[in-house]
């Protein structure tokens, strides 16, 4: 098959987050495949073909860019921050699996990008500086249970970590019931942050600690930040805290 | 204080991964301070003053590039990668927690770059395309008890594992020690990957199952991948295979 097919992360929000690389592969494609919201972040071209469709229809997504990709067609699959992470690289690639065996000779290139949580940890200052954890809190794929599980073992090896897709309208709650979780089990002076939209003009960052936070915070556009029992505020006159996680572990006890 | 400091990072290697942000604030700096390796991949730049330092001296580095800041002068810290992933944003902020209360009033704004475990997805397929979790195998500041203890909560929580900085001339053997823990909780069948230099002209990228890898192929350079009980190999002619976590759970039990 002649077709190309780039997985494209644009990156959280603003253009001076998107590579080189991404911008280079979104000016070549004939045709691009996504998420309307993040399509709209892509400057017109003139002769590219735009093809846009809700959220939650990933898998359908996939399967359209596969097969415009098989007719020949140089397709972009866009996606915000890194396809990689929660995204759309996994959804063209179960398309792949199930689908026809021809599909698996297909030039597919995934173009990695800035995610959510390396933006938050650049505003917040070194959150992210020791070891850590990403977890998705959207059960609409998997059961609550092993969300619940993982939290367990995020808690147990002492992980910063990192929860994306916390809330939505339709799941107002799960944020709610992890929070309960981690309160049970983790200090109450851990630093938490609720860093949304960050890189947007609606960018807002909240710090608290675990007591002191409130879970309804966390909205889709948000990314939590949970810390280990290493990490710790520097305050600041005048400036919210850093929130740092420093590259050793067990110094100062 | 008037100065400047920028942590920025360039990403795993090529410039078509460095994003606009660092390109823009390497090119506005007064002095850049860095690991040798990190500031040759800088563009020369005429009244650009350079700053190269050993690797393994971060504390150091960070304390100097914060008094040039001080002085009024605008600094940029090279990073390799993330600056925010196991890197120099954490010994910046270090040096200001324990240094004099005016370094906290600096203007200090991090650059979040793609790291080595995106890039590595990226090469790999969608490997990250669920649940995962980054942990350094260097126990240069930790103890060897807390890699074991968040190796095994890892494997508990059926976590993605990437592995940072698997092994040294100084510490061959920590990732023998590492393969054995895993080996000893987790599926003979788990997909593995060794992805070392992505990006670079001797990159090279090597997939096994957990039971056949060679944990001896790790060096500095290599950033090691061990799947989920739900990452498989998506095998291809003529090629490598794509690995895949998808972003369900427990489908296909």
């Amino acid at each position: 098959m002649t077709g190309r097919l780039a997985i494209v992360g644009l990156g959280p929000g603003p253009e001076a987050w998107t590579t080189p690389e991404a911008t280079a592969e979104l000016a070549r494609a004939t045709d691009l495949v996504g998420y309307g919201p993040y399509l709209d972040r892509v400057p017109a071209r003139p002769g590219q073909t735009r093809h846009a469709s809700d959220n939650r229809v990933e898998l359908d997504r996939a399967r359209h860019a596969l097969a415009l990709a098989a007719e020949g067609r140089l397709v972009a699959v866009v996606s915000g921050g890194d396809p990689g992470v929660f995204a759309m690289a996994a959804a063209v690639l179960e398309a792949v699996e199930d689908g026809d065996k021809s599909l698996r000779t297909l030039d597919i290139h995934v173009v990695p990008g800035v995610t959510a949580m390396q933006a938050a940890a650049a505003r917040l200052g070194a959150p992210l500086g020791h070891d850590f954890c990403a977890i998705s809190l959207s059960d609409n794929l998997k059961p609550w249970d092993i969300v619940e599980r993982r939290l367990r073992a995020a808690a147990e090896g002492d992980f910063v970590i990192a929860l994306y897709n916390p809330a939505s309208k339709a799941r107002p709650g799960r944020i709610h019931d992890a929070f309960a979780l981690l309160r049970a089990v983790k200090s109450p002076d851990t630093p938490v942050a609720f860093a949304r939209a960050v890189g947007r003009p609606d960018e807002r960052i909240v710090t608290a600690t675990l007591a002191d936070a409130d879970p309804a915070l966390a909205d889709m556009s948000t990314l939590v930040l949970i810390g280990s029992s290493e990490t710790r505020f520097i305050r600041r006159d005048n400036a919210p805290p850093w929130l740092l996680t420093p590259r050793s572990y067990g110094a100062r006890r």
